[in-house]
């Protein structure tokens, strides 16, 4: 296979997949075999740490085939990745550092609502370490590169879940986001990737990174493929603090569009992604009617995640590691852990008060609002530019999403194609907490996707909402 | 006046000054007179660190007796009192440190509102130095003791608005309740202390002691003074990120009560108050059919508020001036807020992520509960006890309200009368946030008080719920 692909090779949706199982054209272990097939032609590419063996993938589609009920389960043979940070039992969870790996004694419960619902488990996939990173250079194991090729990054953390949809060798994959991991990868590889509301899906079995901010999060083909998974993975867990319920389904009103001043926005000098997201905005603005909103507070928040002391918070999880096996961490991840040391309680309290008002003046602006579209990234880079400036490379790509959990919002990066130059560019749409189904609407409206989830009519405008062909 | 009154001695109620001036037997200068001749009467005795001098606060009243509508104005000419730790415009704002003090600007809105409301201010009252301490002895200014005399603490740190109410001065007054401040000096005094949700009576001009927990208070002679004084200082404010709406007025339905098992109760060896606490129980049981819940969690909580970083959010704050002015602050005081220099930012983390555990697990108990039913305090002390004990002793004070503010629960001190000693004992009401107007409807049911701002019927048991005359 050519490492050289110009962009994502999406494979069956979960649909295709399930018309064919249901149809006989193809069955769970065709499926297995044809999955277990493209990651073998792929050969070591940085996208998984570990996979099902040929033989056990196989025996496990026949297992699902063989379990009564199982034809009628919404992900029957539905193959899908999770990132290795998240257990699986049985398995060694690596979080990229093999120093700190361990052998799962059980499956974290959002994978397991995916097993129940007859999906079929393929593998581990890649990560910065400690999902500290939003790259995909943090690794020991092989670097991934972005389906884009030109030796592009990956991004990360959630790199290989990106990859392993990106390349069509899954539907979906669990990914996670605490700062912008589960929506970064995605732009970089062409494919949708939602954050949703803190708390729908729970983060028990995930290995902290901030345990405060972390969302388990999905990385998909399509919006509908997203949506099916995170029908089956949402749910509360009263094991998981910060579980909570599901909001409202989008209900068919006019989805209020909001737009940063072009000023407020940032591309880091890279004029063909400038091009790229004004061009959609234009696009966009015919479509929504969207108002214009400062991106200052969002942004303020962002500053003080990355200038703060939520660095600290890594600690509670791996400061004992830290402190023990130093030489063991990757030395980039390895000196951001450490510098979460200088910060003192006082530190800490301070951040927390000031992000208090900031959520308070963000909140204010969703009394108005039910979206925000930005940039994903604001620029791409080449594995060589990262490891020449690993901190600043990877503060600019968070640029847009740093601020997300901080301030509780939904963030969905849904692909938009290839800027002149022939990189991708992604749109992020923000949103509430609690407000997915509205934002993940006016996302399959942008991508001309029709939902399969929700039963409420598109708003008058979605008829002529096929704006963005070439991502496809 | 004798420094020995065995109990309160509470003054005209709201109502009963807002008849007196509607039927012309009063009037708000003769209120201001009665006033100041009382506060004249008792000489300096650490209730009060400012007041409106005699020739301004006559003035004042007339003013009110003028303004155009005034008279219809829920608090005409009503008098109350401010803890010096709340800004009044041209007044000192001390936090009873001399050397901090300062000439406020302007008037917090919480103040500003009861102004607006016809009310007529008399001056502010001491406090334990910052807001730091529950026992009212952390001052440098005269050290207030209980209203029940033997040299009993007023409690703290809301020391002063307690008393001014307990000696009937005013019908209430503004206080501020952090980990107990507004309910460990309402139960030494024999009054009504509501601590409401966080963020209904906007904290701005209030001078923050931990900023994320600060709630303003009430102290009140009845449930209704307080009631009367809460819907005037209740209301949104923008520039307290914190500020929410006030929850749903209580409907009538059944209250559900939960009393914790009779060994998770604590009462550091009193035997009088465990005593006078458990006879309360045995009638509150006969009233409303109780539930047994286990107190763990509640206690869990509060043990990280005192044993772990919070205090450094009191830094936030003062360490500029501690570590500018180290002699200017009091020894105790002094002391706890260096202790708050030793956390971390990564203790900061854990507790927090902790507390989540703590508040998913009680947010669990509210399901199925309105109101939790504890003492306020365990015991109380002499003067001279907690001068030799200074920490311990305010730990004990803090048993059950130290929890209150890290969960987000409501708490109302219920004054119930003397134990078989004389001393002061007191119910405290707990309820989940924006469940206010339920947990003042039980209050008012155990002091046997119609509510005059509800217009839900009681239930059916209320008519039999005259428990506990010897309070008044």
């Amino acid at each position: 296979m050519s490492r050289d692909a110009r962009g994502p090779s999406i494979g069956p949706s979960v649909a295709e997949i399930l018309t064919s199982h249901a149809g006989g054209t193809g069955s769970p272990t065709k499926t297995a075999t044809r999955v277990a097939d493209a990651i073998a032609a792929r050969g070591d590419d940085g996208t998984w740490l570990s996979t099902v063996p040929r033989d056990q993938l196989l025996a496990a589609a026949a297992e699902i085939e063989d379990r009564p009920g199982a034809r009628t389960l919404p992900l029957y043979g539905v193959p899908f990745g999770v990132k290795d940070s998240i257990d699986v039992a049985g398995v060694p969870t690596t979080l990229s550092c093999p120093d700190y790996a361990y052998v799962a004694e059980s499956t974290a419960p959002a994978v397991q609502r995916l097993l129940d619902a007859g999906a079929l488990y393929v593998g581990k996939t890649n990560l910065d370490q400690f999902a500290t990173g939003l790259n995909g250079t943090r690794t020991p194991y092989t670097v991934p590169r972005s389906v884009f090729g030109g030796d592009m990054i990956s991004g990360g953390s959630s790199s290989g879940s990106a990859l392993a949809v990106a390349l069509g060798q899954v539907p979906f994959a669990v990914a996670t986001d605490t700062a912008g991991s589960g929506r970064v990868p995605a732009a970089l590889n062409g494919v949708v990737g939602v954050k949703p509301s803190r708390g729908l899906i729970s983060t028990v079995g995930l290995v902290p990174a901030c345990k405060s901010l972390d969302c388990i999060s999905v990385m998909a083909g399509s919006i509908d493929d997203a949506d099916r998974a995170l029908d089956v993975m949402i749910g509360r867990d009263d094991a998981d603090p910060w579980s909570r319920n599901r909001g409202p389904r989008y209900d068919g009103a006019t989805i209020r569009v909001g737009l940063p001043p072009v000023g407020d926005l940032e591309f880091f000098g890279d004029t063909d992604m400038r091009d790229a997201h004004l061009g959609f905005r234009e696009h966009l603005a015919k479509l929504v009617s969207p108002t214009e909103v400062s991106l200052q507070p969002f942004l303020a928040a962002g500053t003080l995640l990355y200038q703060g002391p939520w660095v600290a918070e890594r600690l509670v999880e791996f400061g004992d590691f830290l402190a023990d096996h130093p030489a063991s961490i990757h030395p980039v991840v390895r000196d951001i852990l450490r510098s979460g040391e200088k910060y003192t309680a006082v530190d800490a309290f301070a951040a927390l008060q000031r992000l208090k008002e900031l959520t308070a003046e963000v909140g204010r602006i969703w009394d108005h609002l039910d979206v925000l579209v930005v940039p994903t990234i604001g620029t791409t880079f080449t594995v060589g530019e990262v490891l020449a400036n690993p901190i600043g490379c990877n503060t600019m790509l968070g640029h847009y999403t740093h601020f997300g959990n901080l301030l509780d919002l939904i963030g969905v990066a849904v692909p938009l194609g290839v800027t002149a130059g022939g990189r991708p560019y992604s749109a992020m749409l923000l949103g509430p907490a609690l407000g997915d189904d509205t934002v993940l609407q006016l996302a399959a409206q942008i991508l001309d996707e029709p939902r399969s989830t929700t039963s409420a009519p598109l708003p008058a405008t979605a008829q002529s909402s096929n704006l963005f062909q070439e991502h496809q």
